[in-house]
């Protein structure tokens, strides 16, 4: 599979979407991307793993990144792409290879924008945090990851998202003691413990906070239970996944400690976990991108990695074709005019019409 | 692994622990008992996939059928065996190599006995009836299950147990919405759906009826669970695998009807089914044998192949060495008391003392 860097956006979307590309298996489009990047001699190209690095090198007083993670959720009978003529449906039309193919547009186009810019298509950012591309790049490359500020181009319905909420991964584990099935009062069952903690999540309560006046919205949810030995066997354990995201006035550390408490009387293991982002307005670099793209500013729900530039003292907010709640919902689509606005602004406010 | 039929019968039990032979796996065990048979002139042997069938062919007027499965439950970290002096400990040793060992050892030494005999050591007795050596065998020889008695050496406390328990498998699915977990509320979580069942699996109360002067037990556990798409992701679909245990005075179907009346208002679907055995001590076969033995006779809870010989109309018992409450467990063992005490009570009914 080969991308087109001259075709127009949403075509090349469509080239992207059509390149499955589910975590840990990023190979193929990564080849497609640096092929396609590779004869731009007005850009320097790095490799590592799945991630590639492209940057210009004008010697600009300020730097930005434009970053775009290429993987995807796990398939859903949701391919290939589809064009209904308004919009893009399909695996990784709104998450986020709307904004990946801008990039690469800009990336091409931009012989010489008004600030260095650092394109990133990097690898496994649906899946734990030690896999993150960016992660790897943070160890590995320090110096690429550098800049006065940073757009991740993930879905926020093509205007600005700042702040994001960060996420907890736990195991919650219910041990009993096997018996034979036919003698089942001689042992304990674990997979009928976990009914208390399935009752306590179904009854969670959100909390909503309010910070730099954006509302968020947190969550508690099990993404994966598993258990069981035999289909005569009572289980000796059964262990429920649970992602817990958290508004940014929380650290991970007050997060797990809610956590905790919630599941208490359980045994509770952290698995993974990735700190919020604070909205930080406030920074020059932000309000100057704020007052070229204008808009209403939104918070971020879900995790991006907009947490590990502001981690990195870079400030960075989310700006990206495509409506946030599709994301990884099988009936995802991306608005076609979501992707000619967000090109046409970023064309604008890096100062180089085509 | 060879076995040595000349070998005690503990020792020979020893052996036949120490060859592995999960479920589905026991081709090496099948391999051992064909070649430790097949020098005996005094035996018909039939092997049908793992399957070994040892019959003697000398015209008497009554046929007994004395059968054991060679398959075991999955490894629970309790191999090898291990002789204290008085009893063994292992995989196996109670569920139901035991029995396996003393029927191999009447089929070398049993040249003339008073009654034809057919022994049956057959595979995949431990998971659904679809793979049973016996149910296949039904199919592709009917004429090598002819008998006027069958004695299943299930573990019995090395006494008769009459009458078995039915056992039906249903998996109940709850059903949701996908949605990134950042924002759960545009989603339905199915693993927290399943709380409800989970909560009334955890407050059933079992229903234990008396049957020919024997109590019965019922039972109904969660065996497996299962449920999540990726760890953001809000899960659409959550499978709880249910196994009910009925006593015999319900039929399959009236178990079924039980069973999807206790989850009323879920999806429920049958994926396995075993009717029950009813004592039946008043067959005469039965009656003779229970004369020979004497004792008490128990009500046996677990599913055993009784049910699959009085289906076909041949009058069976469970009659073997170890604990029923062991099977299963991690630390089952078999007395070696139990073995002799078995081994000497079979040679004396069948009419040939060594």
């Amino acid at each position: 599979m080969s991308l087109d860097l001259n075709a127009d956006t949403v075509t090349l979307t469509e080239q992207l979407v059509n390149i499955e590309s589910v975590s840990h298996d990023e190979q193929a489009i990564a080849d497609a991307i640096e092929a396609a990047l590779s004869p731009l001699r007005h850009l320097e190209l790095t490799r590592r793993g799945n991630t590639i690095v492209a940057r210009t090198a004008l010697g600009r007083p300020e730097r930005v990144v434009i970053a775009g993670h290429i993987d995807t959720v796990p398939l859903n009978d949701n391919l290939p792409a589809r064009n209904d003529g308004t919009h893009l449906h399909g695996l990784g039309t709104c998450d986020m290879k709307g904004g990946v193919a801008i990039a690469l547009k800009l990336a091409q186009d931009l012989v010489r924008p008004n600030r260095d810019i650092t394109f990133l298509f990097y690898e496994c950012e649906e899946i734990e945090a030690e896999h993150n591309g960016l992660s790897k790049l943070v160890v590995s490359d320090p110096d690429l990851m550098a800049a006065d500020f940073a757009i991740l181009m993930e879905p926020s319905n093509a205007g600005v998202e700042a702040g994001c909420q960060g996420t907890l991964r736990v195991d919650v584990r219910l041990t009993g003691e096997r018996a034979h099935s036919a003698r089942s009062w001689r042992g304990v069952n674990a997979i009928h413990r976990a009914a208390a903690v399935l009752t306590r999540l179904a009854e969670y309560d959100a909390r909503r906070p309010v910070i730099d006046g954006l509302e968020y919205h947190e969550g508690l949810n099990a993404v994966f239970i598993s258990g069981g030995v035999a289909g005569n066997v009572l289980p000796d354990e059964c262990v429920v996944t649970v992602n817990h995201r958290f508004a940014p006035d929380r650290s991970e550390a007050e997060a797990e400690a809610f956590v905790r408490e919630f599941f208490d009387g359980f045994e509770v293991a952290v698995s993974d976990s990735a700190p919020g982002a604070l909205p930080g307005l406030d920074k020059p670099a932000a309000k100057d991108f704020l007052a070229a793209v204008g808009g209403q500013v939104n918070p971020k729900f879900g995790w991006t990695d907009v947490a590990r530039f502001t981690g990195l003292g870079i400030p960075a907010v989310n700006f990206g074709p495509g409506d946030p709640m599709l994301a990884h919902k099988q009936e995802e689509f991306v608005p076609l005019e979501h992707i000619a606005r967000c090109e046409r602004q970023l064309r604008a406010w890096l100062g180089e019409d085509r």
